[in-house]
């Protein structure tokens, strides 16, 4: 059993607030046990310089903590006048994990700017951040089809992601701030609705890991993804999914 | 009639929800009508060098806002590398305000930190900033009482503010966006519970104004921050504020 | 008395010399008691771009200090690499009140800058910068009317700026730096020839201060700033004011 | 058949030249096909404060690119004034699987500084630094050794990095920077010498993956880096290799 | 016949202003022709780290430009965030031409400031500020003699710069502005009292030159630098200069 | 005797291999000694906008040190965010010197940049970076004639830089660090294949010296700089001079 009572395979409750920001396109507040993220969507009518004229679209994250999320206060960074390299490559992460479920030719030469400001941390801030983002880049682009600035949804599928680790030999699922700070192995996934993989990160800083349990941590994942990306599916509704035009197949040519 | 059907002397609705921030020794979500500001006090028990040994404390602020808290995304500051004028002049605003309620000695060798950050803007951040990180400092100072670090909250007076100004030639309390943005005189006023001034700062950019302007302004302000005060005795219930030994009595020597 | 022999009520002396630097359009060296400054206006044929294409110009502002005018040395913002927040509040309160005084219509699609650089600090430097780079801006204007690039003065009225505040329980005008640092309120006000109001800033951060006391203190102010313009007027000349049309006469509607 | 005539399976050829920069305390200059990295190991006879007193070591890295080591000039980070995530994200990769091998406690109070500078690219840079910065680290340790300031190779185990990807619907070993743009998944992988993983990072950004790829892409990976781990124990000669005192030995809890 | 009228070995006219900001140990305004800098020395009773605890002190110097300086202006480094290449390169050819005259032992450890700020610009600020921060530095050493702080004036020669070129093909001595822009070949030469050299800074960009030229250039140079150092003495009155034991008198070894 | 048994007045022994770098446009690694630079040169097809339109290209230069180049290990200046005084100094030398031997018209508007880093440092690192270059360039503008952009190369002449100085009374060639560390005078000296000058930088920071030492220290680095350039010419092998239409024909005139 675990310091919140939960099961080893058993996720914290999650929620995921939309609408959360009156004035962005898309918003949500996501809370997985005492992680709190507000993911802001916004539809910016340019895109970057390196993919102008290509005829299609872009998706960016950025990503914060407010300096008293945690348990410490952390210095803001806005004041230390850089981000951390921590920061960086959680927006880094982000932004790719949501261009891998997103027909970016579908979108149109615009940019959607995923904000993710954590204000509450316990522990997977980053993969709550993926799995509410996913949620406020579905209400922007509903916008746009409102609009009629696109004719249909460039998603191509659901997206989310979670956390498992091995924690004093046991392997477990969703780990809260207390798990993962004293974890041997920890590995985030993000999947897709349909149980591809988008990103694998295992790291066994403090102790190399097995095959074995490397494969076991990865069911654990998938069994939670697919519990997030249920609830993420009664928030958004019924919605159609792009079908790209089979580039991207790999598994059939694999 | 104002846009949102307020009257020209009346406040928005307002709510301060305490304990808002699970870590923070004291945090309040303060709603003033669709401005949103998380205030977070933090305790350190250390103070900046230019006060060290001194046997006094010291109050900071700063202050945020999240990207997409307005109409248009702004850049944030930690990815530009550097916090902007504005900001600067509000965080110093807000700790110096609330440094004239605290009396430094009684509350002994360590800094509190108040972070206002502003998840939806709609006008008057700063001054709901300052009216919420007051109830965070009591919260946090009432928790150093609890701990017997102090023997009693070291606050010398309640302190709100409010905006005021002068829009289409009529003089308005608690301007929102579209007002602070069309007028023509602009005014914040930080006052304490016994009625006297912290900080007056009025700005006629627009339009140079006439001292019956002015006084006239200055009554509205203070009819709002009376009611704001009110409110706030309403959260952090029945305090006992700290009786300063006469330094500070100024009016008794003017 | 005060430490300087003045009267409560009395301004240090003041000098401006005017074309103090050869080669700025404007440039003033004032001088009030021991505090000199440095002020020159810069004539730039662009607009920020946030105005571009509106058909008007553009005032703006930067002010710093020489490590050494100050009695203890300040390390020098260029090499810390960033301006303090105290430096971007006083450079954008010189920009905001000049640009209150001037028809930016009148001036046309042009920006003008005032650099604002203390050369010996001692109390009031950006109210000394204000009251100087009004006479630099107005030389500035000249010439651009000397040149036909505009066909009359775009400067609607005069402006100057001076401190009050309240020390030792006394009400005195024009602070120097020893009388300032030890002031329990602290006020800065800016005024324009015909006795409005422009910016109104005080601070009770020692002691919060009374309506009748604040009143005595503005008072006090405009007694000074009328001195201040009686010497400006001297130092530019007759100079015949733009008239706008009646857009910004709050006071009428008011 | 790949462009350079390698099999699907094939690493390109790999050399490891020790003691290539005279000064550091270990040095060696990794070829990897047309990829080149000089790695040098730097003691430190401090480590970072988060761990002062706690009677263990530290190892961190740096990486960088000289701006031409890749076909384009890339504008140098110390111009930029800062370092960007990529290069943050991979200094951060570096330093944690370094450590991953390394018994703290065993080094003692010193630090160890990796540097890797990519003098030519040409794909597979991390994976190259990560191996070659192993070699610098156990050159650095026998020079411990040899002074006598630790009395056995605080080394636990072997360390290798390679590169793995679908390309055109094939799965290959060690991409060169051709293969590796046009790859639809990457992936990184990290082993020790006795077969361990220490990090995978797979990402699928072009395209979701399925864990049957997934899993053929690690033997790809494992085949690889058991070759690399070859190669660095014919560079380094004979070691005895730390035996940490069981509390990493997370397989048999697990 | 130049432009000013000026032979072509004549110095512009001279004027070294002491005492010239009040709160520093040293200050003068140097005009040198249309060139207008202050220098002030501020004593600092502490030294670097990299020379703490060897008993000798430490001279350091920082140079800047008044954005309107110049005849066009210069955007400020302080809000650029960087000093430039050219300042940094000045404040250290002034920083290293001072120590040369300075008995680091005698000073004892202390550091003392060079600030050098061009407020009117015309050519020659690098040389005019050497000349005048060699003046400013004495003036505080005086001081430290006069506090009994030390027993003697640390400084070991006079020292003065200045600066010499080839313009359409004639070689001239102190080159204003529009010289110096124009200046095929430009040299800056720092020289002592006792005629010996402390940097020669010779540079060719426009045209490469002869040994011929370069040494017609150098007794230029000292011609010039003999009269400025009159002026110099005239200026700082008697004084005695300190003899260093023997262990600099290069060239009795050579 | 010297430490490396080099006489005074000759080189360390000096080899320049091309082609060092595959991607560069040109490149070179140059050894002097234990000192080792990479040079490589970039073709950028734009100018900065500074000579935009004026028909003619430019020379840029970047220098910097791996941070283990040295005996102790320098901090990275891409993570401190800033290059030093240092840095800055010795890049604006090599862009200037190399300048001096191009026609910038005849290379047409584009930059060439180049990119030194010292891999060793040993001493004279900025001069052998200049040597080095040079070839680097050549190797760069020899493919612009090959592929036709312009019709022959641009360079008016060689160019070679060295360093002397002065240590134990010792006039002395191409300083090694050791010497250099203990150098009363130092200077470098940049000089064209037929002779002429184009930079002359001597220090004599720790002792000021005289005309005589002077002008021998120039013969002992012309001495070397002929020496160099031979070697150059052996490496770049027979190539033709642009000759400029005469006016930088500063002799003739002089």
């Amino acid at each position: 059993m675990r310091i919140d009572q939960r099961k080893k395979d058993e996720l914290r409750s999650v929620s995921i607030i939309t609408n959360y920001i009156k004035h962005a396109e898309g918003s949500v507040l996501i809370q997985t046990g005492d992680t709190k993220v507000i993911c802001t969507a916004t539809i910016d009518e340019k895109v970057p310089p390196f993919i102008k004229g290509e005829g299609k679209g872009w998706i960016t994250a950025e990503y914060s903590m407010l300096p008293r999320a945690t348990n410490v206060r952390n210095p803001r960074e806005a004041s230390k006048g850089k981000q951390g390299g921590r920061t960086l490559e959680i927006q880094r992460l982000i932004g790719r994990s949501l261009r891998s479920v997103v027909d970016l030719k579908a979108l149109g030469e615009r940019t959607i700017w995923l904000d993710c400001d954590v204000i509450q941390a316990d522990g997977g801030t980053r993969t709550a951040a993926i799995t509410g983002a996913f949620v406020a880049l579905v209400e922007a682009c509903k916008l746009l089809v409102a609009e009629g600035k696109i004719s249909k949804l460039p998603i191509t599928d659901f997206l989310a992601a979670t956390s498992v680790g091995i924690v004093d030999g046991e392997l477990i699922l969703d780990l809260a701030f207390n798990e993962d700070s004293s974890a041997m192995v920890d590995m985030n996934v993000v999947m897709t609705g349909s149980g591809k993989y988008v990103e694998i990160q295992g790291t066994g800083e403090e102790a190399p890991f097995t095959k074995e349990q490397f494969l076991s941590l990865l069911e654990l994942a998938e069994k939670g993804i697919k519990e997030l990306i249920q609830i993420q599916k009664e928030v958004v509704g019924e919605i159609e999914l792009y079908l790209p035009e089979g580039e991207k197949d790999v598994e059939k040519n694999g």
